[in-house]
């Protein structure tokens, strides 16, 4: 059971980053290499790998780390992705076809490079931002204030209640698609709170027992999944149609048979979330249990 | 072992934040209550608990949740605290007299009103910002990109060799005072990831078996801590000076006496981190686990 975009084996050689002399030496180096993207999306190669290209004279550039000896760079986009989230899911199932360390380096490199393309001006003053330590960081020109590449952490959450999982389908999910909830964790609560309260508010059950599973990266645009495993109180559901489009209870006989790839995907009870997603993670690790 | 700033006990009634009409009656509900601060510390009363006022005419207020039927809410101050966390050690000592249920309160609106007072420009265009979905979301008012409030994710473990545990100063700690290694989680990688990463980056130790302890939200100025816990390969350091002053291995009969209050604090082989630190909770779950 592995998880997705955790495993990038990159060298992250932190102390570059604050190094202007070394960042320029590794920018120099024959073995640079600049990530292919149109956009946002990767330019896949006949393997269905990334492809790499020169580095050049390209302005705005993430440092991503050492492959060996070769430092990897991304470029900023003159553009970062506004569009909401589920707009695209038809590119969360394409990326399943990456080998995991390609996927890891891309999903990466995404939230890097939409981070800087949608923060070129200072949240404090207004004034313009540049690009520092090797882009992991903005400075901006006027106030002096540091700003840095954003993750947010969301719950992520398997529902449990006398054998049944709890499974809901989002607001924009293809029909028959269901995954775990999930919502992010808010100031001034921590993981296992975010989890009682998000299942709470979306489907009105109270959850008790919360633990933690395992964590991963999204990188649509910068999420940081840390799912968790409850226990339900009772079973009612009251749905917030504003948060969910339908939610229910299935059997384990019923997550089986939707996870079995053997299974055509008519004969699913539900179609679960793809290979990159922590929820088909979570499911999996859900039926082993046992 | 209770963490701290998790259990603030309020509804937070997220619905009401897209409903103005709600907002606006909870505004002028005669129980609603404005929390007393002065820049971004809490006023304390007597007892050294929170105490509140009048809403009044605030502008920019944020929504934190119904305490039973009573609107709770934080204004948003003239400017935010840009000032370094270490400069404000004082102040986590002092916020350990407040109640825990205020603690949490507390902690919550903290973070929410600082972002608030730091974010009044747009990342994405440099235009102003307006507050809204009562006090959850600032919307640009020329772009119409929308920004939420920011927790960042925080990665902080024991790590253990042989029954003895690794515990750093960081760079600005008071003298003796020692607590678990931390470190921001990036993009691109999960918490388990930014456990090993970072140990390896301050002390030159390689770490395996990494496993979730617990979590809790840190207001100073909103990360998201991740307790973990995770077993070094070797017990050799090298030390990274640029990012903490000292780091060394103790017995567990030396953690054992650095925690226990009946011991002078001459007498103690360091100084623990204080009890609202998730590194406390971290060291007390350590030595009873056994």
């Amino acid at each position: 059971m592995s998880l997705a975009f955790c495993e990038h084996g990159l060298n992250r050689d932190d102390h570059a980053r604050a190094n202007p002399e070394r960042l320029a030496d590794l920018r120099a180096s024959p073995l640079a290499r600049l990530l292919a993207m149109e956009g946002l999306s990767p330019v896949l190669g006949a393997d269905n790998g990334l492809t790499w290209g020169e580095l050049g004279e390209v302005a705005e550039v993430v440092f991503l780390g050492l492959d060996g000896d070769a430092p990897l760079f991304a470029a900023v986009p003159e553009a970062g992705d506004t569009r909401p989230a589920y707009q695209q899911r038809p590119a969360w199932d394409a990326l399943s076809l990456l080998p995991a360390r390609d996927l890891a380096i891309y999903g990466g490199a995404r939230s890097l490079v939409d981070w800087h393309a949608r923060h070129r001006f200072c949240a404090n003053c207004g004034a313009p931002t540049q690009i520092a330590k090797g882009g992991w960081q903005r400075n901006c020109t006027s106030c002096s204030a540091q700003h840095f590449p954003r993750t947010d952490p969301v719950a992520i959450m398997l529902v449990e209640h006398d054998g049944d999982l709890l499974l809901g389908r989002g607001l924009n999910f293809p029909e028959r698609r269901y995954s775990a909830l999930a919502g992010f964790v808010e100031p001034g609560e921590g993981v296992e709170q975010a989890v009682a309260r998000e299942v709470l508010e979306e489907v009105g059950v109270s959850v008790t027992q919360v633990s933690y599973v395992a964590s991963q990266p999204w990188p649509f645009p910068s999420q940081l999944m840390l799912g968790c495993h409850g226990m339900a109180r009772g079973r009612e559901l009251t749905i917030d149609e504003t948060e969910i489009a339908e939610a229910r209870w299935f059997t384990r006989a019923e997550v089986a048979t939707a996870m079995d790839r053997g299974v055509p995907d008519e004969d699913r009870p539900f179609l679960p979330p793809p290979p990159t997603a922590i929820a088909r993670h979570l499911l999996n690790w859900w039926l082993e249990r046992g």
